[in-house]
């Protein structure tokens, strides 16, 4: 019954290693009343989780978004990560790390919390569809309008995805892959979990942090290892116009890194294959994953 | 340790009635990873849900509008509900009816889920403070923005709430008692988890659905009842000055009903005290609640 069984995984429940099915929290948890909680994805490359530093930054800045006063530090939750990467023992792994502003009677004010909760999904790291890389993402233009920042700040990694699922649940309506996301301007903001890139010519661009979007690791590493290979890397707005006229799009996300766009809104982008530029990419941003693996381990 | 334990509470945990402690979902559930799940408050007189049928109705509304099929029938939760209140057994009980769109692998694609769970939270319902009626609220107005119509409607009573937990958090750090939640018109829209009133000489006005906020089921019961006592009932925008310098205004919420507002941003409201108006229309409303009660027991 359950589609999930055959999948190789184990929780950090509050510091205790638990089967996923043993894995629960209290219907009084905020994070479930409230989705008044944070969170962040990374996975493992030979068991190593690739980023870790950048993400525990980038979770500490969602905390603080929310004006929540994190009770975790990195060092305690580098340590509950290892030792739930090591009880699961896979070379592959992806790493949810969620933590709530915990449990206490009901109602919005924070106060009402005792303490946080935290919990560490690892599991095997899915296979992607070879047709993702190969033949590239079918994406649509979501008609949802992804959440201002002045409202819920899409650079905060919460519990509050209702905005992203509604826009997938569009994308999977009209038999695609993903939604881009527009901001109350019209200005593309980002897919529902992946930031967005569009190469015109020479140029390789993805929008701005002010367009209201999550600050990505990998979107952050591309810009700068662009940079140091000479290429154009710009941040800057573009209509959802520009993006079906660009010559390649792609998307970057950490657990699935860059994804090449070949269609929006059912028709080609450029060529409606992955494009050269988005290759090159590619294969530099696999080169500099090889070498930052390396480096971890001198 | 635990703030609660004093209190008297059920729940239901799709269908089965357990104690707090044992209520809890997985953390592979939708309503904890995303906020993807939507909900009702309401509670009982002697022991019969008020309004239940309109909550009912409200929370297909808010299953709707997140383009969620709901599993449950309104029959099935009314007498999950009953069962839920019987085993309470106390005759002034807070209810909260939870539905997530179930567990599954984790994703944003609403199709990973297998099926719906429903949660029924009972518990007593608490006696808010006396100074809220007899002194009034004091409230600020709120940085947060409202979360607009087009990324995640307010008329849908989810589980992404922390656009209003920030904005009460903003309260509780100016010492206030809740924030006012403004569109990015500038208009106002709704307390945390109420709707608001102002009455300027003999006009009685609560924002229009169409400024971003719940469709009150108290809200709409006192817009019909005032005009069915010739008073001037009106749905209008204004804006955070019109507040500050009408002559009265007030809350209203299910759990709450009526309740007065006498300060904003720390300086008085009209008086300062509870306004003629306001009691007026707290008797009218009192009365109507008994009237209603007699007629769910003939």
């Amino acid at each position: 019954m359950t589609k999930s069984t055959s999948e190789k995984s184990l929780v950090n429940s509050n510091g205790k290693i638990v089967k996923r099915e043993d894995a629960t929290v209290s219907i009084f948890d905020r994070g479930f009343l409230f989705g008044d909680s944070i969170y962040e994805v990374t996975h493992t490359y030979d068991q190593v989780p690739f980023h870790l530093e950048e993400h525990l930054d980038r979770l500490e800045n969602s905390a603080r978004g929310i004006g929540m006063d994190l009770e975790f530090s990195k060092d305690f939750l580098k340590k509950e990560i290892d030792k739930t990467c090591q009880a699961l023992g896979l070379p592959r792994q992806y790493l949810r790390i969620i933590i709530t502003r915990g449990e206490g009677e009901i109602g919005l004010d924070p106060a009402l919390s005792q303490s946080q909760n935290f919990f560490i999904i690892a599991k095997e790291l899915p296979e992607y569809p070879k047709r993702w890389y190969e033949k590239g993402l079918s994406v649509i233009i979501a008609q949802v309008i992804r959440n201002p920042k002045k409202s819920i700040d899409p650079n905060v990694k919460s519990g509050n995805y209702l905005n992203n699922v509604m826009a997938m649940q569009q994308a999977k309506e009209m038999g695609a892959d993903d939604a881009v996301m527009l901001n109350h301007k019209g200005q593309v903001t980002e897919c529902t979990t992946s930031n967005i890139w569009i190469i015109q010519g020479q140029k390789i661009m993805t929008p701005p942090l002010q367009a209201g979007l999550l600050g990505g690791i990998t979107r952050k590493a591309l810009l700068a290892l662009g940079k140091k290979h000479g290429l154009d890397m710009i941040e800057s707005n573009f209509t959802a116009d520009s993006l079906k006229q660009a010559d390649e799009a792609f998307i970057t996300s950490s657990t699935k890194e860059i994804v090449p766009i070949t269609k929006i809104d059912g028709k080609n982008l450029g060529s409606g294959n992955p494009g050269e530029v988005t290759k090159k990419l590619t294969k530099l941003y696999q080169d500099y994953v090889r070498e930052t693996i390396s480096s971890y381990k001198s």
